[in-house]
């Protein structure tokens, strides 16, 4: 009777045991599961957020584009608001001859004007080509801009644009992201500047021929 | 003999060494005199450039006080070329409702308009009564200021102007000298400030007899 007994126990023990490893292993897989089904909508959210992110950064290229017809060096920028385009502007310092006539000032002026208000409604984006001088960059957060997204690194460094982001000046901070759309936006500034060197280098070999062509008459 | 002319000797070295020593001394007044003249001459020169300075940041004080005779925050600013005010500027936010309608911003504009050139000639200054805030800084460098002088300081030290003048951004660098006529300037703002406070609390107080009467009509 006890060894029957102690054999049914064992039983029961073991098959207890073996239903708990199996729900233990349901738990881990449904855990797994849950998990790669969180990791895959995060990274889904990411590439939709680069997306969303890439989209206006082309708004600022078109802008960018616009002034590089007119002879300016292209830089754009646009303001952003509740996922749409509120302003645009792109840099104007030849045409106006003024020092702060830099795209995001346009922009951020533009949108102002647009809200009828200095201080931008919560949530407003700029997007910007270029990282932004000092003067961009204060701008942004005169009118607290919530976040700042650029293409381009100013190649240097000196723009100390993470300093005055952290600095809380105005106990107002714009979270600063760089590097959207890099790539087309460091293109876009390398292609204008090489095109201006050859046009440069082209002009001068011109003046070169024509002043030869003066010095030694006789060759023509 | 010998004695006479070793006495004639010594008289003769102590001859010589008394007109040595005469004429050290006299080199010494000489050199003394020299540094008086020069030191007085330096506090001179400084004691004119402090009045100098003084008088175009009253200049400064005069345009702020036109913009809080029109209810505006007062920060006034002026460029000075060649010893001369060639543009002015008063903080003009609350009337244009532009987070870029700083003092400085307006000053500097004019200033390039007024010389045609998004680069201001060499020896420009800018007057203002605050320091700076980073988009009036970064406007300074941008439009190639030499010399910047303000007022009162940013209380807070947060508007990094020293980072951003030694940063080199433009390959220039801006000189930034603070607390030109500081007293004058300090007392503007918190007189203005202190004003404000006032009307709020007379209008508060206002506020709060007409609801009290409102909800108590018997004890009028």
């Amino acid at each position: 009777m006890e060894e029957q007994t102690e054999r049914i126990q064992e039983n029961t023990q073991e098959k207890t045991e073996e239903m708990k490893s199996q729900q233990a292993e349901e738990k881990r897989k449904k855990y797994r599961e849950k998990r790669a089904e969180k990791e895959a909508a995060e990274a889904k959210q990411q590439a939709e957020e680069k997306l969303r992110r890439e989209k206006f950064m082309r708004a600022a290229i078109r802008a960018a584009k616009s002034g590089m017809k007119k002879g300016e060096v292209p830089i754009g920028a646009v303001v952003v608001y509740e996922n749409r385009v509120v302003s645009r502007g792109y840099n104007r310092r030849a045409e106006k001859q003024l020092a702060s006539a830099h795209a995001e000032m346009m922009a951020i002026d533009a949108a102002c004007r647009k809200f009828g208000s200095w201080r931008l409604p919560e949530g407003c984006e700029l997007y910007v080509t270029l990282e932004p001088c000092p003067m961009c960059m204060g701008a942004a957060l005169n009118a607290r801009v919530d976040r700042l997204y650029f293409g381009a690194y100013e190649q240097k460094g000196r723009s100390l644009t993470a300093a005055l982001a952290e600095a809380n000046l105005l106990n107002h901070k714009t979270e600063v992201t760089g590097g959207v759309a890099e790539a087309e936006c460091s293109a876009l500034l390398s292609g204008f500047f090489s095109a201006l060197r050859e046009k440069q280098k082209a002009e001068k070999a011109e003046r070169d021929a024509r002043k030869n062509s003066a010095n030694n008459p006789e060759i023509i």
